[in-house]
C-alpha cells in the first residue's frame, strides 16, 4: 500500500495528514497556520508536523493544497490572499528540498475536485466538475484523473464569472459575478435584506426555506437560477460527465439542487441537459485531494 | 515520415486528404459530400476518395472533422445538423473495418483548435482555446495536445453561452447566446438593422468600420463586448495559455481584436489579463487538424 503526506493550508488552521491510495487518512495532525507570522513561519511549522508522520522517507510524496491560484508549470503560489507573503513564494521547492520527496501544490477547490473525481461522486468518469458552493463559490476541473490548473492556477475560478447584467460591484469580483449572487455570503445577504437580522447564515435561510418562508424560498431560486447559468456556461466549456457540488451549502442540497437542475436543463443543449448533478461524498475532501494529487501527479 | 488520412466532412463539400506531420498536405481531393442522398452515401463517396489516396496502407490512420458533436467514448455522431442521418451513425467503425486503419472523429471546431495548438498559434502552449468566429460562433479546448471533447462531444460549444440577460430568442440557442449576439450572421443582422439592406454580410460591416462609419464601429463594438464577455466565462473555467481566434470574421483581426481584449481584461483577475489573443495561423486548419487527430490519439 503506498501512502502520501498531505497538507491541507488554510489561512487559520493546517493540516498535515498521512493518506493512502483509497482515501484512508492513516494519521492526522492539525496545527494554527500562523499565517499572520509570515510564509517562513508557516512552512516551518508545516516542515515541523511533517516530520512527525510515521513512516515519512517511505511516502510517495507530499501533496499541498492553499486557497489561492498555484502556477503550476512554475511551481510558484500566484495569489493567495489569506496567506500574506506567500504570493511568489516557493513553498513547493523548500519543502521538497528538505524532505527529498516529490511536492505538488494546487488550490484548494481543484485539489477537493481531484478528491471528488478519484475517490467520490465522479470515481469512474472521464470529466469531473467540481464546484464548492460555501461561504464563496469555486470549481475545478478533473480531466482523466488529472487536475486542470491552467496557465497561472485560475483554472476554477468560476466564482467571478458573470452571470447578471444589472448585478451590483460588492467586491474584487465582476458586477453580476456569481459569487456575489449565489454564495453563502449572498444568500445570507439577500437573507438580511429580505427576512431581517435574524439571518447570520446562509443556513439559515435554508432553514427557513425548510419551513416554507416564501422569502426564503425566493431567495434560494435565485441563487440557483445563477448558479445553474454558471454551469451551463462551464458546460459548454468542457461537456462533463458529472457536475458535484460540495462545501457547506450543499448540506441542504434536497431542497435546491433539483432547482439548479430545473434552471439548468433550460439553459444548455438537449443531449447535455442530463449531466448528473450530485452532491459531494467526500468528508475530507481537501485532505484526501492533496494526497491525491501526488497520486496523480505521479502515475 | 508519418503520414495521416484526414477527411473534412461538410454539409456541402467533402476533402480527403493526405497530411504529413508538419501539416504539409501531400494530395488533397475535393468533392460534394452528397449530405442530402443520406448517411450511406456519403460513407461510400468517402471511402471511393479514401482509396485514391497514395501509399493508403502505409498511412497512421483516418482522422475525420465534421460539423456536428461527436461522442468519442462511444465512437458515435451524436448530432450533425448539417448532415441528415448521421445522429448516431457510425461512421468510425464502418471506415476502420473498411481500411483497417485507426480511426478518430471529432467536432471541426475542436479539430481546427487541435490544428492551431500543434501546428499553429498554439504550438508550444499547454493549454490552448481556439474560438472559431465565422457565421457561427465555435470553440475547442486542448490540453496537452489532447482535444477535450465532452461528455457527448459538447466541449466547444461555446456558441450557446448565455452574454446577454435581455437577449432575444432567435434560434434553438439561449436568447442572449454569444452567436446571436455577435456571430457574423448577428453583425450582419444588425448591419441590416442600422445601416441598411447594402449590408449582405460581416464583412460589409468590417469594411463600414474601415471607413469609420459610427454604426459600423457601435456594431463592431458591442460583438467586440460580447465575445469578451464569453472569453471571460472560458477563462474562469480552463484558464489558458493563449485564446487563438479564427473563422471568416478573423480576417479583420486588426479591427476587433484590440476591442476585445480592452473588454476582456474588464472581466478577468488581474493575472489573467495577459493571457494572449491571437488570430489563428492556419490556412487548413480543418484539414490539417483532422489528421493530427490521429497523431494526438495515437502519441
Amino acid at each position: 500500500m503506498s501512502y502520501y503526506i498531505s497538507v491541507d493550508l488554510g489561512g487559520t488552521n493546517v493540516r498535515v495528514a498521512k493518506v493512502d491510495d483509497f482515501g484512508n487518512i492513516l494519521q492526522d495532525l492539525k496545527s494554527p497556520s500562523f499565517a499572520l507570522e509570515g510564509a517562513d513561519r508557516v512552512t516551518e511549522n508545516i516542515m515541523a508536523m511533517i516530520e512527525q508522520i510515521d513512516g515519512l522517507s517511505a511516502a510517495k510524496g507530499i501533496g499541498i493544497g492553499i486557497p489561492g491560484a498555484v502556477d503550476t508549470y512554475n511551481r510558484v503560489i500566484t495569489i493567495a490572499t489569506n496567506l500574506p507573503g506567500f504570493r511568489g513564494y516557493r513553498l513547493f521547492d523548500k519543502l521538497e528540498a528538505k524532505f527529498h520527496l516529490p511536492t505538488f501544490m494546487d488550490n484548494d477547490a481543484n485539489v477537493a475536485a481531484l478528491a471528488e473525481a478519484l475517490l467520490g461522486a465522479g470515481q469512474g468518469l472521464p470529466i469531473v466538475y467540481y464546484i464548492t458552493h460555501s461561504t464563496g463559490i469555486g470549481g475545478g476541473l478533473v480531466i482523466d484523473g488529472k487536475v486542470v490548473s491552467g496557465r497561472r492556477g485560475y483554472a476554477g475560478e468560476i466564482a467571478n464569472i458573470i452571470v447578471r447584467d444589472d448585478g451590483q460591484k460588492y467586491n474584487y469580483l465582476n458586477p453580476g459575478a456569481v459569487e456575489n449572487e449565489a454564495s453563502g455570503t449572498a444568500i445570507c445577504r439577500m437573507g438580511q435584506e429580505t427576512i431581517g437580522k435574524e439571518i447570520t447564515s446562509a443556513a439559515d435561510v435554508f432553514a427557513k426555506m425548510r419551513q416554507n418562508d416564501p422569502r426564503a424560498i425566493a431567495i434560494i431560486d435565485r441563487a440557483s437560477y445563477y448558479i445553474a447559468k454558471a454551469m451551463a456556461a462551464i458546460a459548454h466549456v468542457c461537456d462533463p460527465h458529472i457536475f458535484v457540488i460540495g462545501g457547506g451549502c450543499a448540506n441542504a442540497s434536497d431542497l435546491y439542487f433539483p432547482l439548479i437542475a430545473d434552471y439548468y436543463k433550460t439553459m444548455v443543449h438537449d443531449l447535455m441537459a442530463d449531466i448528473p448533478i450530485s452532491k459531494a461524498q467526500l468528508d475530507e475532501p481537501g485532505v484526501i485531494g492533496a494526497a491525491m494529487l501526488v497520486k496523480s501527479h505521479l502515475e
